[in-house]
Order: structure tokens, then sequence, then C-alpha cells
């Protein structure tokens, strides 16, 4: 082939190069995506107002789709109606129906009609918004988004870009980047901290003594940013409402300092996965603040309950925090991904995340934020577009009955449960997840909850605290009502005969 | 209030308490949503079908949308069509048009239309794909998308999960985060070798000592990758092309390793952002190999060229790699995020990221990849649906021309600055990049480059090597033809002939 010779060489300027290459190909035209689109909204609505009817978990098995795929990307261009006619035959038996009010599994994760059509918006205009020049609209709307949400939580101004200092709100992946960010953040601080007063000591060596700490109830993310960020994570015993309280962490940063450690880094856990427990952040805040240990907030579920006020009881003493996260995408309606973060001071973030080549930096540096220098990756979507829908189809008001609504089908969920005495509720009820179990060894609950899982009408994930293990059913779709509650119920009490049953005639 | 009371004593699972939560709240309903998303769907394409038009850069200052913003979320539901007009109202004035052909900066970002309809898909499912129970479509379209992807490129059978090996291959967002990823599992299996001849180090002492390598050219996510795993980066000198030579790297692990130093880590890019440069691989291997160092490449922009098969040659050597990583959201159509990535054997990732909660534990663990220990993020939206739409809406003989059509169109407008002699070309064209300048002192080519996008015609971005200040143009859109790069051209051949007078009068 000569056009490669001429490549390789450095030559490929003449024309006939050029010429060669220069062919046409077939791509999709406007006419034949609105087709599509049309097409698929048709499908995705169609799917979303009868997700009831299909069996909430998948019945295939693992290497289900290979034999209906074929071993190759095809060679020439398909037709968009072959696409469409797969999804029933090739993704929807292996899809796991997370917004079917009968998926009760881990946490909610938000889907909304409007988000959807502001990721189509953003999927068009496809910037990327690493710095303000990149897409202005893209910076300046994530500001103003984050001073909204914000302001919806009643979070302390120091947090708000509007209030003028140091403070502002950024879009995270997910929690568990938040949690990542805000530590390498304390890490930076307080390195600098370290080296004011012994100069004389390496990075490397600080970096070995620094402490991290956490609940031994926090998310698994809490312990693996600490194996990322390389420094110790030390997670602390809660009491028995599985809280963690303030003279737990006195005491184990007293211990550690004597030992020559450096503790750094503190996250507060509202809303543990496990059992929705509530860390004392009122006590935590002080002991953080005096001991200089840097406090993120990790309310990744929870925080969405903040914007009712009967609910911001919750977050006491948030004022004393350095960081704040929590994801809209799991309670708020905006699709993933948006975990929402807001610092009092991003100064040594941003110094952590600071490399600046020429070809991103511009004229209006400083005026303001360049959101890479906020997070892990470089690149990021237009994600605030997804907010600012969401928050103006619905409004402040009906996300707030929303939320409540949900409640409300939790404290319903808890009145069954205390209804069957066979049952017991093993934590208490404050939001959205309901922790229960049968009155019974483990291995009887585990047999339950297989066979839940197993018939596949409804969906639940265990847990274990203390060697308890339980069931979590967690209100998840923003579809879910009073009926679907019951119906989860009796399906859960159908199981529970039937292992017990089979418990009984096997003793 | 009553129930706050109530909820706060934990005693909320009263009637009285349901009650006064289950209230009804206003949500979008099918029909709305369906007439909003066919509205967007006209709106969109009518955007990018007629991008053109539009100023590429906008003409707003820092701050310009806030008067444009309420400045709090309405409290009551606002109306879909309101925030259609606002589009064109609040955000387009602050819009930078990454796909109008009139964009040159950085490199592209990919968009296309199957992409966004597949996205619509991955909205209205909205499951989060950390496990395979989780939603095994979710995790089985990736893992047979990537090996699609991969013989697409002819990469070596060792990285496909369709040899049977260990192999595979995962979607992370960004970039950035594959070279963190892999940075995170070569520091994981060096600690783990050099223990096995030192059990008396500490993981600390051995850290302090390790070493990574990139070339002095090579991405600025590069250097943060070694800030974010907590090690010592070395960016090595290249040849006067801009590659990164085997002996260089040699010699430098030669030092180190005199100094007590570890090398752990090799980066290898193919395609620098500054000059699309290409390290040579066929020689930075062996010497990897050799020193038992993780070699990672970052084809970030350039791997999609590789889907042709005479731009393969630059990937001479790729057997050698433990990692390969490239953007189909560059270059390949794939809307970001898109970030494609192969190991040849990803255990030692996995063990870095395994913290496993019973919550995410599941009965076939083991039979298909749990994607969770793949990545920095727990969670992941379905992305692989997009993968699947672009490959057989194109088709891979389409996407070969798309590329093929871009370089052509890169070496027109080569051709074109050789053709004025005020200008050279400071780098050679092997992909859709055109390093160039005028042959004048920096200054000039800065005063150019301000002039160019001050007149907001046509956009690019400068780099600078060896302290000379260049311009780089980048065949970005997907709607590029060569009249386009025809406009481009006359475009900075106007504002060289205003800059050169106004140059040669203030002299």
């Amino acid at each position: 082939m000569e056009w490669r010779r001429e490549a390789q060489d450095g030559q490929g300027h003449g024309k006939e190069f050029v010429k060669i290459l220069l062919q046409e190909y077939a791509r999709m035209e406007a006419e034949d995506f609105k087709k599509f689109a049309k097409e698929m909204i048709e499908y995705i609505t169609n799917y979303l107002e009868n997700i009831r009817e299909r069996r909430v978990l998948p019945t295939i098995e693992p290497g289900y789709m290979k034999p209906l795929l074929p071993s190759e990307a095809p060679r020439t261009a398909e037709k968009w109606e072959d696409i469409m006619s797969d999804i029933e035959r090739v993704i929807m038996p292996g899809v796991t129906h997370w917004h079917s009010p009968k998926f009760h599994a881990y946490f909610p994760t938000a889907q909304s009609y409007p988000a959807i059509v502001a990721d189509m918006l953003s999927g068009a205009i496809a910037c990327i918004g690493f710095t303000w020049m990149a897409s202005p609209a893209c910076t300046e709307l994530e500001v103003t988004m984050l001073d909204w949400l914000g302001q919806m939580l009643d979070l302390p101004k120091e947090f708000l870009a509007c209030s003028g200092g140091k403070g502002g709100g950024v879009i995270q992946g997910t929690a568990s980047e938040a949690t990542l960010v805000a530590l390498l953040g304390a890490k930076a601080k307080k390195i600098k901290e370290v080296k004011e007063q012994h100069p004389e000591w390496t990075d490397n060596e600080i970096i070995g003594k620094m402490m991290a700490y956490g609940s031994c109830q926090a998310h698994s993310s809490v312990e693996r940013a600490g194996l990322l960020g390389g420094v110790k994570f030390r997670l602390l015993k809660v009491d028995s409402k599985n809280k963690l309280r303030g003279e737990t962490l006195a005491e184990a940063i007293r211990e550690d300092k004597e030992k020559g450690l450096i503790p750094f880094y503190v996250v507060v856990t509202l809303g543990t996965t496990s059992s929705c427990a509530f860390d004392r952040l009122d006590e935590l805040g002080p002991v953080a603040n005096r001991e200089s240990v840097w406090l993120h907030v990790d309310a990744a579920y929870a925080g969405s309950a903040f914007i009712c006020p009967e609910f911001r009881y919750l977050m006491k003493g948030i004022e004393k925090a350095d960081s704040f996260n929590f994801n809209p995408h799991k309670w708020m309606l905006v699709n993933f991904d948006c975990s929402t973060m807001w610092f009092k001071d991003p100064t040594f973030v941003i110094n952590t995340f600071n490399v600046d080549p020429l070809y991103l930096q511009h004229d209006m540096q400083g005026s303001a934020p360049d959101y890479r220098h906020w997070q892990i990756p470089l690149g990021r979507r237009f994600r605030a577009l997804k907010l600012w829908f969401v928050l103006r189809i619905y409004g402040v008001e009906n996300l707030q009955k929303y939320i409540r609504s949900h409640i409300a089908q939790a404290h319903e969920f808890e009145a069954l449960v205390l209804s069957d005495s066979r049952f017991e509720i093993v934590a208490e009820v404050i939001l959205g997840l309901v922790c229960f179990r049968l009155k019974a060894s483990n291995d009887v609950n585990e047999a339950l909850l297989k066979r839940i899982n197993g018939a596949g009408n409804i969906h639940l994930v265990p847990s274990k605290i203390n060697d308890v293990y339980f069931l979590r059913l967690a209100i998840c779709s923003r579809m879910s009502e009073s009926s679907d509650i019951l119906y989860s119920w009796k399906e859960i009490k159908q199981r529970a005969d039937e292992v017990l049953e089979e418990h009984s005639v096997s003793k």
C-alpha cells in the first residue's frame, strides 16, 4: 500500500494521499435519527409505565448474552430498526429492573423523565467542561445549581459560591470520588501544616504516619478511599444504634497521637448503607475542629431528605464540616451520575490536582472555577442540565413531597412488619430503609432472602451487623405507592411461611 | 410540628404520621415527557445540522449567567415549554460549540446520533452495574463490546475476554482514570514482589522508593496520576521528534536503581496532546518487560485510528504492554464518557479495589466480572449501549472511512500551510492534528492565536515545546469537510495578515 508508506515517511500531504483517504462514508442522517429517537421515546415510556409487569430479577445465567450476539462487530451499517428489535431479545432478559416498585435492594438510584430529556441536550452539546473557557455555560450553570441545591438544604453560607467567599459546590461522579477527593485535599493540607513544624521530615515520612477515621459502618468506598490515597484508615466502633460518637473519635485520636501518628481526616456518615444510621455529627464536629482534622460528611443517600426542614435535625452540626456530599442521583430524581459536593475552602483540593499545561490555560482563569481542579478525571459532561431540568419540572415542594411519600411508605412497611410477631425491626426507621428479620437464626434469614430473590418477584439485599444477619427493604422506585408496599409485604410473608415450614419440618 | 418530634423519637410509624407524609405530588407524566422529548429531538437536530452558523466561541464574560437565572430554585413546578425557551436565552450564549467544524481546539470529543439514542435507553434502564447481579446485561454487553472493539484494533488475544484467559476490557470514565487505575495496579503488584524479597520492609518504605516514568510530552493527567497515587513520577526527555525512546527509559531506570529506588510503572503515550507524537513502544516494551515495570499504553486520541490497519504500525510492540487505553469518546463517535481499557491480567487492579461488603455480594461471583473492582468509582452507568449502537449503526467500514476522512483533512490543511511561505509545520502530521506557526517570534504567534480566538470564527489552542510556541489545529467535528478546512485556513491567513501588518508597523 503506497499511502501507508507515505504516512510512515511523514510525506502524507500529497494530493494522491488525500484523494485516497477522502472517501465518502455513510452516517446516520438527521431524519433517521428523528425516527429512531422517537421510536425510542415510545419504547422507554412503554417500558417505564409498565415496569411492574416485568419480573424484577432476570432468570438468566452468567454468559447468557454471548450466544445472542455476533462474535465480531458488523463490517457494514445496520438499520436502526434492527437495534430496536434487539432490545427485547438481547438486553431486557438480562436487566435487573432498578426502577420497578418491586426493587428494594441497595439504595435507590434516581431516574426521571426530565433528567432523560436533559441528558439528550447534554449529549447534543457534548462539551467537555474542564475549564470555564471550554464551555462557560457548563461551568456557570453548575455553580448556580449547586447554590440552588445548597440553599434547598439550608447548608451554611460558607459552602455556597453566592456567599462571595471561598466556598462552593461541584458535581462529582460518585460519592466514592467525593470521599477520595476530600481525603486528598485533607492530606495535602496536613502535609503542609506538619512541614511548617518539621521542615526536616519528608512527605513520605509524614504520609506514613497519617491516619484517617470513619465508622465501621461507613460505606465500603470510605475504606477504599484510604487504600487509593495510600494512607492508613481506622474504622471505629459505633454505639448501640450504629452511630459513631464524638468520644470514640476523641479517644482514637488521643491513642494515635501518643503513638506518634498524625490524624488528618474523618468521614462522618449520615445514613449508613447497612442500616441508615446517622453518626453524631454534632459531637464529632467539635472534636475534628479541635484536632485540626478535616471533617467530610458523606450523606450520599440521606442528603436528599434534608430538602425537607423536618429532617435537617439529622445534620445538626454541619457548620463544623469542611466538605459535604450527597447524591441527587440516589433519591432526588436526577439520573446517575450527579454526586454534589461542597467545600468551605477548595484551595487544597485545587492545589492537589493542579497540573496546568498551556493547552488548558485561558485568559479568564481565576474569574470562574476551572472544575478540572476539583475532581479526579479531567473531562466532564454537562451534568448541571439534569439538575436544572429536574428542579424546574418538579419544583422544591414536589420534591419534598416525593421524599416524604417514600418515608411514609417505609413506615407503612415497618408497621406491617411489626404487625407480624414472627418478625422484628432491627434498626430505627428514619428515612426510606427498613431493616428487619425473622426472629430466628441467621441461617433461617439467609434462607428467606434466598427464597425471596429466587422467586424474583421482588428484590432485596441483606446486611449484617454484629453478626446479626438481616434483610434491607429500601423504597426505591419513583413510581412506588402504598399498594406496592403491600405487594412486597405479602410476598415476604409467603416466602417466610415456606421457609419456616421447611425449617420446622427439617428439625 | 408534631410529626417532626415523632420522627426524632423514632416513633414515626403511627398512622397519623403516615397520613401526613403520604401527600400527592405532581410529577412529569408520560404524555408530557413524550411531547418534551420530541420537542428536544427537533431542537437538537436543528442545533446540530445548523451548527456552522453559530459563532464557535461565545462572547460573554465570566458571570454572564447569574443575572439570567433566579437566585433560588422554583418552589412549584414549571412548564417544560419554559425550559425549552430558556435554552437559547440562558444556555446557548455561553456554549463553546465543540461539534462545529470551526472548532479545532484540544482533541475531538465524540458525538453522534446513535450514541444519543443509546443514552436515552441507558437513562431509562438507569441501572447501576457495580456487580454482575445488579444488572447482568450491563456487564455482559460491556464484556462483548470490549471484545468487539479489541478485535477491531487487532489487539493481542491476551487482552480479550473471548480468548478465555485472564485478560479483558472495561469502560472507564476518562483516560485520566485509566492511567491512575493502571498505576495503582502496578503499585500493588510491585509492593508484593518487593515484599517477597524484603519481608522486613514496610509498605511505606517501599512506596517511598517507587518510581514511575512517562515522557515529558505526556498528558498532564499522567503526572497527576503520580500525585494522586502518592508516588514519584519522572518525566523523561524525548528525541527530536518528541518521542520517548527505549534507551532513555533504560538509562533512567539504571540511574534510579543505583540510587536504591524501585522502578514500577511506565506510561507510553501514543499520540501526545501537544503534537501527536508517538513514543517508541517497540523500544520501550522490551525495557519495561526486562525490568519488571508495568507498561501502560495511553492512546487516548490515537487509538481510534488503529481500527484502520494502515495505522497500526503506530502501535508496534503492543504485545509487550500490560494495559492499553483509548477513548472512543474522542474520535470514534461514542459520546463522552467511554474510555476503553484492556488488561492482560487485571488481578492486581481487582485486588487493590476489592472491598467487599455483604450487600454487594451475590451468588454468581467469579463467573463474570464485577466491574466495580476494575475502577475508582463504585457506581457505573450502562455505557456499553453507546458502543453497541454506534458500532452497529456505522459498521466498522464506515468508522474506518470516518477516521481516514479526518486524517485526509489534516493533510489538506497541512498542504495549505506549506503553500504559504510565512508559515511552517512544526511536527509531522500523522493523524488529525496539524501543529504550525508563523516563521516569527513566539510573541507574534501568541498574538495570532489571540486574534483568531478573539474573532471567534474558529477556535484553536496553542502549545509549546522546547520554548517554541505554536498553534494546534485538530480536525474535530464529525461534520467537518474539505470546505471547512478551507474556511479555517482563510480565517487564519486573514488574522496572520493583520498581525504581521501590526507587527511591522509597531517595529
